[in-house]
């Protein structure tokens, strides 16, 4: 299992558009190979960040599958707009549970 | 309720000692106040970077109350010298639960 984070800064004023953007967009991840997880959150001390988390079963599923497929076109169409710059994307993998 | 996300970059070579430090400090995180999850998550892209992701109750337990307490100067002499720059921290609330 591996945990897509994108770190997102969106164009001042476009935050409401970009929330609705990947709540529409849900049904294009549900659908997506490997894909068993979203959450959106927003940074406190910059509300114009956001880090899109995403669960994968493995990288390939998102960098290959997801990123090769129409569906990350029009992923991409609900948002690109909203993005002040392009998103930094990196994975990560648990490798301790605390509690 | 609130994510802190602390981005720690270790010193190659230290990775095995800041992840047994990570662990080590578990009971201080247990029983600091509104502390509710941690998780240690590794990087893919840049194995040497991590994120200390972890649940707290309201941003002051973490910056007044966690911080302020000795507890925070353990939690640091178990891991500070593994840092090879000072964490990124940052808090983000959830914004949307997707699935």
């Amino acid at each position: 299992m591996i945990l897509e984070i994108a770190q997102i800064d969106v164009k001042a004023g476009s935050e409401a558009k970009f929330e609705a953007g990947v709540k529409n967009a849900l049904p294009l991840f549900k659908a997506a190979k490997g894909c068993s997880g979203l959450e959106l959150r927003r940074s406190v001390e910059n509300p114009r960040r956001y880090r899109l988390m995403i669960q994968w079963a493995t990288l390939e599923n998102h960098t290959v599958d997801f990123r090769g497929s129409p569906d990350f076109q029009k992923w991409r169409a609900l948002v690109a707009d909203c993005f002040d710059d392009a998103p930094q994307v990196e994975h990560v993998t648990q490798v301790l549970k605390g509690f």
